[in-house]
């Protein structure tokens, strides 16, 4: 039963699936307050790659061979998370980012202030959405991997403290770890708890997203040297302009994409219990590192 | 079994026991990254009355006779989701308020974007609470009340639109509903769920906590045209200065304190049903109307 469908064409399929799900989840524009709805879903719907939606799902896969009951909506609720942390990150008092995947950023199309909320609302819609499939646990580790301790808010932090302070390798992990890291890793543990993962299997899945993690993080980090914001969508050479803590400035570029590579065979050997199931999210963990924007 | 023990003798016994949770809850300031603990237990403990706590506590006891388990991580879990509100209401881009309770605001001591990533955090960190109790119910709960329809943002964004439009009765009404009422409303509830209410208490506790919510608002509206700032521990007279819709605006002083009184009559009617176990409940309702601060 391997993908006899090819990769980008079994994607194109997910992100609709993922997107219908999301327009489902996410209030109406036409709903009161409809300024906030909007500004929600301009965000929701600009074009992001899915990429933990994506995870999430074949995790999921990996773990029972198929969907589980509303795995499209616990999906759902990682790209929520995603999408209120990108509008927040962007913020003039944060990363002061006029331009997100090609468009302008929230707050400049609705203003500081819907921004802001929008944000909250993105978040807060996120754990009603898991509240309401009835699993506490998901609440649990989703809220765990967005917070301050190890997860994507205390990597936030990290990262503006570390504007201030020399570039080492213990605190670029520490920053990535956390900022990006977290969530991936929770996407993929969301996924395969949701399809009753043993133990043996969370954990394996659990270093899957480790791995694939900071292979992202790293790829994220060269990417913004090398690439043309047209290419990327956003503002490129941002992180040199703001002194940012980034894996090219500790180890150079062509360090970095030597590590990005042991990361993705690390996540490949983290497979290896899964067999054939396994061979979508070898797949990913192949595209994250390979990816040009 | 009634209250010997004096209401604000026994609601400081409580506060006291609602911060010693709320201690246990938020990550230390020595854990890094520091400066967003620091930042977070600012706010958490800048002397809340911590009345939607209380309103949860004493719903699960005028439904149990008892403290379940673990129903002071469910009262912390509503003071972090208010706590976090008042944290993002006071940034430069919403209300624009230097002070709270007597003190600075948050960004005002730990700067703008410290401001926003710790009221995420503190929202964040609500829903891992109730992750963590294990009732997926909760966490609905809570979310729907904090969240866009009908909930605490929802209220806001009214509340920032309100600014440009007519002072309505039915404009007031669907605000105040919203940002105010279904977070008391909900904190009445989570106790009542925790506690393992039937639907009939819990279709009670609910309209008691709407007719509470309403007096609360009401009583809010009137102090800030009657009070000083220093009174109030925050910037006094700032309702009519922006151009809020507020009950003084629509129905005048005296009208609106008689609506307030109503609203507790209503309020007492809803807790018939729970006899002597009401008693704190109806304590409340008086407090709330009789309040000065």
């Amino acid at each position: 039963m391997v993908a006899a469908v090819p990769l980008k064409e079994h994607l194109r399929a997910q992100v609709r699936r993922i997107d219908e799900e999301l327009e489902r989840l996410a209030p109406a524009e036409t709903t009161p307050p409809e300024v906030i709805h909007r500004a929600m879903r301009y965000s929701l719907f600009a074009g992001g790659k899915r990429i933990r939606p994506v995870l999430c799902l074949e995790a999921a896969r990996a773990v029972a061979g198929e969907d589980p009951e509303g795995v499209y909506a616990v999906a759902g609720s990682l790209e929520m998370i995603h999408t209120y942390s990108l509008i927040h990150d962007d913020l003039p008092a944060l990363d002061n980012d006029d331009l997100r995947r090609g468009r302008p950023t929230n707050h400049k199309v609705f203003g500081e202030a819907m921004a802001i909320l929008a944000g909250d609302a993105l978040l807060t819609l996120a754990f009603e959405v898991l509240g309401r499939i009835g699993n506490a646990r998901l609440v649990a580790e989703l809220a765990s991997a967005s917070g301050t301790v190890g997860g994507m808010i205390g990597g936030q932090v990290h990262d503006l403290e570390g504007e201030k302070a020399e570039p080492t390798a213990e605190l670029l992990e520490r920053i990535h770890r956390a900022k990006t890291g977290a969530l991936l890793r929770a996407s993929v543990r969301l996924g395969a708890i949701h399809a009753g993962a043993d133990e043996a299997e969370l954990e394996a899945l659990s270093r899957y997203g480790e791995h694939i993690g900071l292979a992202f993080q790293i790829v994220d980090d060269v990417l913004d040297v090398e690439q043309s914001s047209e290419a990327l969508g956003k503002t490129a050479g941002k992180d040199a302009q703001q002194n940012k803590v980034t894996f090219p400035a500790v180890y150079g570029l062509e360090r970095s994409k030597e590590m990005a590579g042991g990361e993705r065979r690390r996540a490949h050997e983290a497979l290896e219990r899964f067999g054939e199931r396994g061979q979508r999210l070898r797949e990913l963990a192949d595209l994250i590192v390979e990816r040009r924007s």
